[in-house]
């Protein structure tokens, strides 16, 4: 109802309806509401148009920067968000669709969502979201406990500790990461003798109270481009952020990591923090986190793991022994809308000691009084949603045991499809699943060969081709509008770390099966075979003419 | 139905069907979502309890930290969530809940807000977000062109320039005023001969190569606690955020500001960003922005204003001249969240120069590449939802003359407010409201009359005791449930600037009438009566006492 009977006016009759009559059950929101409720997918498939749009063909839809000045009905703007938005969205939850992490939903968070934005919560304060501040509390608890393990006595001494806390929800990884290297950077810096403390004199004052010239925080060179923009953000630098090398598993190199931190500090610069990955974007690579922990010991370096991704592996008791180590770190970021299956905008970072985040404890006389529990005068954002309910939902809903079977599936179903690459004549597998995120591009078998005789300038030559089929394939693919793969640039060890240009999947969809992935290395055979003419013909005489030298 | 049909299990079919069979028609969390869908007020009415429970005993229910090892049904944990969480979640919506800045919603925004989270998009790059990502850019463009009002020209040349940004969409306004001052800062210390800029060198290379002693950002004592926060994280540290002091209305003084900026200066201290806030938290002052500006321009300082509250008066052609000077800022917090009336989770920064960010642009190998349209290369924050879309169908349906009237009723209830306030011969006004904020407390007739004759330390006396009141009443209204105020502490000149506890009021919810607001001040009055005898038998005797020295 609401607007929807005659010409949308503007009175303030009208407007009090949209806030007090709900659209009526006949009416195209709430028609398109139930469909969408019914089976998102038949929804998503009928409503998001396959083959893509060029962008500068939407932007037309979006290109007035006036605000309207005549009001719209519900029921036309909603038509009109359908064919303009929805229509050119990403299917985001399609089995298919296998090149980014995000994933399908369980059905209950939809309910469960608007029930969570009608509530309209703001967990910054109590007051405005009492219970809300407790059940957060209660996730950021569990989730500590999920990685560091400690006893019931420990989560009863300090889980609903006013003057503590165990970490943050934030609305995203990059966020958790940034509150950790803060954390961390104002502990390095603290209050000693006459010096204040970084969080209130200023990072150039406590570099000169502590005799350095520089600050670093180490990361193995696959680390996530997050990073940067906290080195920057928080004064270090982006220079700051040293880079390791990596070993042929995307694995940081301890040993280069500790005679880096002793070359560092050699120069005066304070390498205050080391990021262990666990579950690289890329690769989904593990660092070797134990060994980390060992040289952040030595050297009293603040050891933050960004699990962003892989940290949902320690709800699996037969995998969760991949992040060995984790629970040696000082902080762990985790985000509950990758692998803990729930809508964008949940991260976490949680620190193993209560006491970590006073360093950057705030309050104001309005709000986040001294002795409140407001959750706010421990994060780096100021207001926030109820999102924490959807993560508790989830826990109690589907419970540890099924989050490990849906972990334990993404990984073997990414080791299925690491053999079946292998298997294919015309494939190459770059790099092997860890998590569940694997590497591969194509490459003909006749390449395969040509390779084994290549001289160095030949396998350059041969490299760069690839690229460009690969980079080719995966546009075509993606605008075909059937199935997506990712794709980025790794250097590695068998393509003697040349710029290699791979297809990235990331398997966490449970809905995704074995025939999609056949069907998905198909599509890529069918669109080097019938629209690569070109490179294909420029790739097989390079081949021949290698091939040729033997003879 | 899902996993409802027996006891929950655990296996990998049950899980699939989470993801794939909706709630059924007759499930809990069907009819829930329904009601709640019908009638929110009722719905909420009914199921949070109105007296308030004691924090301690609502975290009995949220107090293990073990991830459940059993699953539950949706329906048994629809009701648990229900009974613990909702039950004692606050009526933010609830028209005599007038004490913070969450209001009502429109009621279309929940079904939106569903297909919003079932899309579950990710804003940080075009892969994942499509159409959302021009949808993004208007939204900004439209909030640019509301403060600016640069022509068309402007807005077809930059708003889907890939290299070019016209703001950031962010979590809320903490998130998008760190962006602002990291923007200036980076500005501030860019790139110079052979030094290459703050974000690559870090502070403590930028204040050598510079030659500056400290950095300053200065904003009013009224300012935001989340700008001390970003003066943390930035490095700057909170004793750069300089506090200049305010006129009796709560405003900046741009004379002191002035004569600070020249002081600070003097220390080789750069002040490199002046903050004006429009719409204080606490009081909805404004400060004067025009004389800020040019205060600015004079010192060449990044201007910043804090809209965050009042941003949205710029919708109101009748009061929009409250924020004049607005278009002279380099950057604007606007909160959509606030007075746009979205969901939580919809803070925007807006600059006036498209290339004012590329300070803090960034780019990674497999997402963000240069050239590329993804909004991550330009926000603190990576991966997010997509609530632009929640603003942008607001935008349409209320339109641009509906937001005028929401603005102008909330500000035209609070001047009424004020009046009533003032017609009462038991409360006294402490800030007169400029947008639709203000304060008060409840002062016996008796006292005023013995204040006109009291010496300094007879108001000091009174003043306490008042404050002790104003502090009693304010928590016993919110524990008895009908109605909520909040309360702060001021330092008017009425009362000699000490310290000064009053109720605050926010009028921005439509549903809230002058009957309701008649309430609240009856229902003060009955605490007062009925459960604060000691307390008034205190202020009585100290009235009686200063008023008999008269005869």
């Amino acid at each position: 109802m609401a607007m929807e009977q005659k010409i949308a006016d503007v009175s303030f009759e009208s407007l009090l309806k949209i806030f007090t009559i709900p659209e009526g059950p006949d009416s195209t929101l709430t028609q398109i509401e139930a469909k969408l409720s019914q089976n998102l997918n038949k929804f998503l498939g009928e409503h998001i148009v396959a083959e893509e749009k060029p962008l500068r063909e939407i932007e037309k839809d979006f290109s007035s920067a006036r605000i309207p000045e005549q009001p719209e009905f519900v029921s036309d703007h909603t038509e009109h968000l359908l064919d303009t938005l929805v229509s050119h969205s990403v299917h985001t939850s399609s089995p298919s669709f296998i090149g980014h992490m995000t994933s399908a939903l369980p059905y209950f968070l939809m309910p469960l969502s608007k029930i969570m934005i009608a509530l309209n919560q703001n967990l910054v304060k109590i007051e405005t979201s009492k219970a809300f501040t407790p059940l957060e509390r209660q996730v950021l608890g569990m989730l500590h406990r999920l990685i560091y393990g400690q006893d019931d006595a420990f989560y009863s001494q300090w889980m609903h500790s006013a003057e503590h806390s165990l970490g943050a929800f934030c609305s995203g990884g990059t966020i958790a990461n940034i509150t950790a290297l803060w954390v961390a950077r104002n502990n390095a810096l603290r209050a000693e003798g006459t010096f204040q403390g970084v969080e209130k004199e200023g990072l150039f004052k406590a570099m000169k109270h502590y005799g350095y010239e520089g600050l670093a925080v180490l990361v193995s060179e696959r680390g996530h481009y997050s990073l940067k923009k906290a080195a920057d953000v928080l004064g270090i630098g982006q220079s700051g952020l040293v880079a390791i090398k990596t070993d042929e598993n995307n694995r940081i190199c301890p040993q280069a990591l500790e005679e880096k931190i002793q070359e560092l500090k050699s120069q005066r610069i304070k390498p205050f923090a080391v990021i262990g990955v666990a579950g690289t974007t890329e690769t989904g690579s593990v660092d070797p986190l134990r060994a980390i922990a060992q040289v952040c010991q030595r050297h009293a370096c603040h050891f933050h793991v960004d699990a962003a991704w892989g940290g949902a592996t320690l709800m699996s008791n037969k995998y969760r022994h991949l992040l060995d180590g984790a629970e040696l770190a000082d902080s762990v970021t985790i985000d509950a809308h990758k692998q803990l299956y729930v809508p964008m905008g949940a991260g976490m970072v949680l620190f193993k000691d209560p006491n970590a985040m006073s360093s950057i404890e705030h309050h104001a006389q309005y709000i986040l009084r001294k002795g409140s529990k407001d959750l706010g005068s421990h994060t780096l954002e100021g207001s926030r949603s109820g999102m924490a309910m959807l993560v508790y939902a989830s826990m109690h809903i589907i419970s540890r045991p099924g989050y490990e079977l849906l972990i334990n599936q993404s990984i073997e179903k990414a080791k299925y499809f690491a053999t079946l690459i292998k298997q294919q004549e015309d494939f190459e597998l770059i790099s092997e699943p860890e998590l569940c995120l694997l590497t591969y591009r194509y490459i003909p078998a006749k390449v395969k060969q040509a390779l084994t005789l290549a001289n160095d300038e030949e396998r350059v030559e041969l490299n760069e081709l690839l690229n460009e089929l690969t980079k080719f394939v995966q546009k075509r693919q993606r605008e075909t509008g059937k199935s997506f793969v990712s794709r980025t640039r790794l250097n590695p060890a068998q393509w003697s770390r040349m710029d290699t240009i791979v297809f990235r999947v990331v398997l966490a969809n449970p809905l995704t099966s074995n025939d999609i992935l056949a069907c998905v290395l198909q599509q890529q055979r069918q669109i080097v075979q019938q629209q690569a003419p070109n490179l294909m013909v420029e790739i097989g005489r390079l081949s021949d003419q290698i091939l040729s030298k033997s003879h």
